[in-house]
């Protein structure tokens, strides 16, 4: 075993490295002949030719090509020059979410009315439990179905089984019969203020539930059972390392949550390592209690502060602008917490050092935020790394102020490419100088860390790799990028998805780069993603995923990944 | 190291230890020269003279006094011919319960006003914060005060922080102006259903907040912080170690609970081990999901069932009983379950293979109890160990019923002592035969575990072994014992704190007797209780409790245990 030097950590250890060479017989694996990126100390982009893994799954050494190599091994994995990078991190994630979502009926690609019950009908043929059948992303727009989908429409297929979609946009539900009868709803239930239930000629209700309507069904959908929490979160993770995501930042971990990753860790079911927020101070409290867990479960999971939100979403014209929306005059959204409402729970964290993750999606949301960092760093000193989840709408005089107490910006490139041309209704062309602003913050010497915010856009980052330097969709829209002077060069987007993604988790001491001591975790690529070009990279995938020095995820046969 | 070999705890393994006596060069500890006393595994008492103890923390071997002693060991403890036994289990207690009132004011003591303000005084003096003072046990007919007591009584001894003292009886609270001003208290307050605030001439309220009306003061009460939570635990585990109590079965951990107690476990900080049983069926699916917790935290805390209710208390008269209470003709008690709910709470556990643990104190809740489990083996097969909590009045006609399906009594010595005379009331002499029945269930070869109830009794196991074997309460009443017929002998109430409190929580091959194999967990006694007359058992005490072959707490010096 070569024992860890922590020291190693900064990129001091050239003569370590040279004396530990000396005795090679410890070394337990060797990734070799390996294409290798990683980050030296100063984060810039170095290669290397083998990765020699102690026996704590943690690096040894990086070699060149003319390193002596150990001759006394546990094993070794001939790379063939396959591209080896650092797993990537994803800084903000929902990781039950993304289980959860994922093992719902999902009807978000569906054309037809036709094609949504041949859906329904596999998907209910291939699970005979539980019941309750859940789904989502049904639009009758797409279906060109003229008209509400209604009960009638997918009673046969799922004879007593309640069945409960959710329209693409989540306002609205589809409710089959068997679910409106456990509801009790019936011809004589009343509109709730804020929904509206959709009737027939004789007022019976159809199937459709609007807004607060909703609320009447989902109350009687039975909560998950523990199975199949157990199951989302398996599903997730399987997800997360098929993409090769070795470590998430969990945005909001709910009490509930959290019993579900423990149960996983006290089973080593756990895979993926997760840096938790707690949902709020009073889960916050409840977990952790008075200050961050240590990491468990071998370094796979560890609660390490809180996610609050400051204000709404610019798509629901919830962010909370300085000026009013272009599309919305007058309305400049929703402002969640008022100035000492922010302070006193971020305070409440960081007085007995927790990290805070404050949602903040609108320009006025920001400078409040940054507001009260200002105020509450002279109280809260040292290593707070204070940050802000999305960070989409800057007013570009903002912009200088993350710097100056280390604020971390945590954004996800794809929400750019999903949001381009709502953002431009939304704020007009005058205010996009500050919008989804990934080079502005690094200009700024701001630490910017990039995730997916899954399930709400897929876990896959080389998309969002994709997204990052070119400021185009996967349909190369628009040519030429938008706003393309904030695109960023690949190995910027992809240290956002490492090297800083693990220093906005405080979690860079042990992953995000493959430095000597640090965890082994790595991706063994399907191309070398450094010198591929833009449509390469967005289709790039790990034929392997490493975590801890132990393979975690192979590719399906065929080498390629799955696509779920 | 010497491994623990499974088959041993079944008393097989005579062979395998003299084999391992070749080689004793593996062991670890030794305890030498102690008065020994543990069962063997037909439940007999038998002696030992030396307890060898391997590098996991488990009893390696028990040696008579001719038997070679290793000769490299890493430790040696003369006993110097104290009594050594197995550590005690409390099949029954409330571990946070213990520790926050332990934390708390205890007022039970004192015998006037002015006692009880200087032990506020003293009380507040100590703990600066949190700025709100509980308390709990005073009584103003032992005070002699002729009145209750107000706020006016208190509020010049803590000056702004609110205070509430709880009676003795938990039927009602006094609270300090400072608390009835944060509860919002006023003379234009009502009265709320069930409840009555005391007031003066001129209506205004002075501080007693009877039944319901505690609600008033209670919902005003902050939370408990982490730390006092975290403080809590240490207390109760401080406690039961200083009274030799080496694991607990915790009888409705809430998910805040478990939290804690995890909390405890990642730092190092579980001392006790806890068997957990939940506080009802969504904290147990929660928190341990589709089956019992692994014993986590090298043996410390399991979560292995869930805690029921079936009915109340006989004190107020809430115990369920078949024919009315012979102090208030007409009533039978509260039945908290009907039979169908009691079946399915049952066997939403049982079908995940979860224990059930039912309170049961009236006659007619232990016979529906088991009625349920006469029914419900049926379908959950094999070794279900049901178990019900308390026992307290059986109909002599069920007795011989526990035994049917291997049902559990877990019972408390020290309830016996302390209802004698509430019991007599209530029930009548013609009802006695079956209430607090130890032998009889002995008799009818009922498993009988023995537990405290802690907080509501002490968690001092030696009170209540002396309890157990006389039917006399600690000051010698009545006199030849209360229904005497009742009482077990010194082996039989030991062996219910060890070995069957250990089978009661699926523990037995690890814990509850000193066998090969089984964790070190054992005691130093001030005394040999075994030849002990009845006093000098009720006052024995440890001198050191070990756990897992480690010393996890010393008496004060002098010898002399702490009486908290």
């Amino acid at each position: 075993m070569i024992r860890p030097l922590s020291l190693w950590g900064r990129g001091k250890g050239l003569a370590l490295a040279l004396a530990l060479l000396a005795s090679p017989a410890l070394a337990d694996g060797l990734i070799d002949n390996a294409n290798g990126y990683t980050f030296d100390g100063k984060g810039q982009l170095v290669r290397f030719n083998g990765l020699l893994i102690d026996d704590q799954g943690k690096v040894a050494r990086l070699l060149d090509r003319d390193d002596k190599r150990p001759e006394k091994l546990d094993f070794r994995l001939d790379a063939r020059g396959r591209t080896v990078v650092p797993g990537l991190i994803d800084a903000h994630g929902h990781v039950m979410g993304l289980g959860e979502a994922a093992l719902s009926l999902d009807l978000s690609g569906t054309n037809s009315l036709a094609e949504a019950q041949a859906a329904l009908r596999a998907y209910a043929a291939d699970r005979p439990t539980p019941p309750w059948i859940r789904g989502r992303g049904w639009n009758q727009e797409r279906w060109g179905l003229g008209r509400f989908p209604t009960a009638a429409d997918i009673d046969a297929i799922t004879p007593g089984r309640p069945v409960v979609l959710d329209r693409v946009d989540g306002h609205a539900l589809l409710a089959n019969t068997a679910a409106m009868a456990a509801a009790g709803i019936t011809a004589a239930t009343k509109d709730p203020a804020g929904g509206r239930i959709e009737r027939d000629a004789k007022g019976k209700p159809t199937g459709v539930f609007v807004d607060a309507a909703q609320e009447l069904i989902r109350k009687a959908v039975p909560p998950m059972l523990p199975r199949d929490r157990d199951a989302a979160l398996a599903k997730a993770q399987e997800i997360l390392l098929g993409f090769g995501i070795t470590a998430i930042a969990d945005m909001g971990t709910s009490g509930e949550d959290w019993l579900v990753m423990r149960r996983a860790g006290d089973a080593g079911r756990l895979r993926v390592r997760i840096i938790s927020y707690a949902g709020g101070i009073p889960t916050l409290l409840a977990v952790a209690g008075t200050g961050p867990t240590p990491w468990l479960y071998d370094g796979r999971l560890r609660m390490i502060g809180v996610k609050l939100y400051d204000d709404g979403a610019l798509g629901s014209r919830g962010a909370w602008l300085k000026a009013p929306y272009a599309d919305a005059p007058g309305q400049t959204g929703l402002s969640f917490l008022d100035d000492t409402k922010l302070r006193n729970l971020m305070s409440r964290a960081a007085m007995d050092g927790f990290q805070t993750a404050v949602h903040a999606i609108g320009d006025a949301a920001n400078a409040q935020v940054l507001d009260a960092i200002d105020e509450l760093a002279a109280t809260y000193k040292g290593d707070r790394r204070w940050r802000i989840e999305h960070a989409q709408i800057i007013d570009p005089a903002d912009l200088s102020r993350f710097a100056k107490h280390g604020v971390v910006a945590s954004m996800q490139p794809v929400h750019q490419t999903s949001d381009r041309l709502m953002a431009e209704a939304r704020l007009g062309q005058a205010r996009l100088g500050g919008a989804y602003a990934w080079k502005a913050m690094l200009d700024n010497k701001v630490p910017l860390a990039f995730g997916s915010d899954a399930p709400v856009e897929s876990p896959n980052p080389f998309p969002a790799l994709a997204a990052a330097v070119s400021r185009q969709d996967a349909a190369g829209q628009p040519p030429g990028g938008w706003q393309p002077q904030q695109s960023v060069t690949l190995a910027e987007a992809f240290r956002a998805f490492t090297a800083t993604a693990a220093y906005a988790g405080f979690a860079e001491d042990r992953i995000g780069t493959l430095t000597p001591g640090h965890m082994a975790d790595f991706l063994i690529l399907d191309r070398d993603i450094f010198t591929a070009g833009i449509a390469d990279l967005r289709t790039a995938r790990p034929l392997e995923t490493w975590i801890g020095g132990k393979r975690a995820w192979t590719a399906p046969q065929g080498g390629q990944a799955s696509s779920n």
